[in-house]
């Protein structure tokens, strides 16, 4: 079985009659979500979900799971999503999928955040994969110029031919940083920049990881 | 004469040919922007404006001032804008209007900010005014609460029966603070806050403000 789907399947299972739970977003939450609905349907699983994307919204609502907004729910017992990279503090760049500022704000309201990713995304030292900043569209080539002053080498993210447009209207600048050997400090820099919105380094905020190799082997770590 | 129009049309005499000018937002602004529009026409004077807002673009468009973007214009010579409110130090609450973020950014590539107000927005302490704080749509109310809990009692700005969306598709959450003993610290807790854009506190920005009162008298203060 693919890892993202044993992961995925895996972390349903830390969901329990009547919790309410952040849905992330991404290839290996696709897995979490379907097997959350699948219970839903066959167990009567009785649970409250806060999607962080529109495209979970989605496949949360035709998988059954009923969904609430922040009008109604303002804390959750756990969130269950991926990440693109954790190091051995669990400090985690997230975002590849363009979401990170939602989820974020999910995992910021929930007790526990489970993260569910394959082996590829463990390293000892984060920033191999860009970091991905979402930034203001207007006047964001400042923005991109002062990162870039900074040695932070962004590239605006696109999609077709067209800049990728974030759920909250802004861009994505994938920066190619280099090893972050201090992640808390480069997200306070960064977030305190003018025009940037919000950043993809999630400090402090995983409280397991739950990752599979490509052999089905299930690893967990825990803070 | 309106003092309002006396320092609009006193800052446009700091426009000389060939600068690159930031264009403010609002009622004052509106009186600079009207009379370098006459200038333009009258004089010939040939300068090239970034606008703060989609009001002052389209108003400078009437008035046939040359317009330009980030992408061709990356640094300007001054920028006129009003504000909302003024401390001795030249600390400033902006955003009464909804543009804070364009403001600051346009304000942040200007050798110099200008601001153009009438007497009252002459304070001692800034915090009479409710301090205007740009916040994501998705999730506000949760950035709703974390401000209430940090006792700034916020109240979420409508237009009609509607929340009012800013140029960035943003929501506007003003916060009655009371009196703000240190600014610069204020902005950068609210600014660190996941959800939060940028906030109406302009610190270390302002060179020169303009004021005129309700008899006509023009103030000149410079740091």
């Amino acid at each position: 079985m693919n890892p993202k789907q044993i992961v995925g399947e895996k972390a349903s299972e830390y969901v329990q009659n009547g919790m309410k739970v952040g849905l992330g977003t991404g290839s290996t939450a696709y897995f979490m979500v379907m097997k959350l609905g699948e219970r839903v349907r066959n167990e009567g699983l009785d649970i409250i979900g806060i999607p962080t994307s529109r495209a979970t919204e989605e496949l949360a609502q035709e998988q059954g799971i009923k969904l609430a907004t922040f009008e109604e729910v303002q804390d959750l017992d756990l969130t269950i999503d991926g990440a693109d990279e954790f190091n051995p503090d669990l400090q985690l760049i997230k975002g590849g999928g363009g979401a990170l500022l939602r989820e974020k704000l999910v995992a910021s309201i929930s007790r526990k955040l489970i993260v569910i990713t394959d082996a590829r995304k463990q390293v000892n030292v984060l920033g191999k994969f860009p970091l991905p900043i979402e930034v203001v569209r207007f006047g964001w080539e400042i923005t991109f110029e002062r990162l870039k002053a900074l040695r932070l080498n962004p590239i605006l993210r696109m999609e077709g031919e067209e800049a990728f447009i974030t759920d909250n209207s802004n861009y994505i600048l994938d920066c190619h940083v280099g090893e972050i050997h201090d992640p808390a400090s480069l997200h306070e820099e960064l977030k305190s920049m003018l025009g940037v919105v919000e950043t993809g380094l999630f400090i402090d905020m995983a409280s397991e990881v739950i990752m599979a190799d490509n052999e089905g082997n299930v690893q967990i770590f825990s803070k």
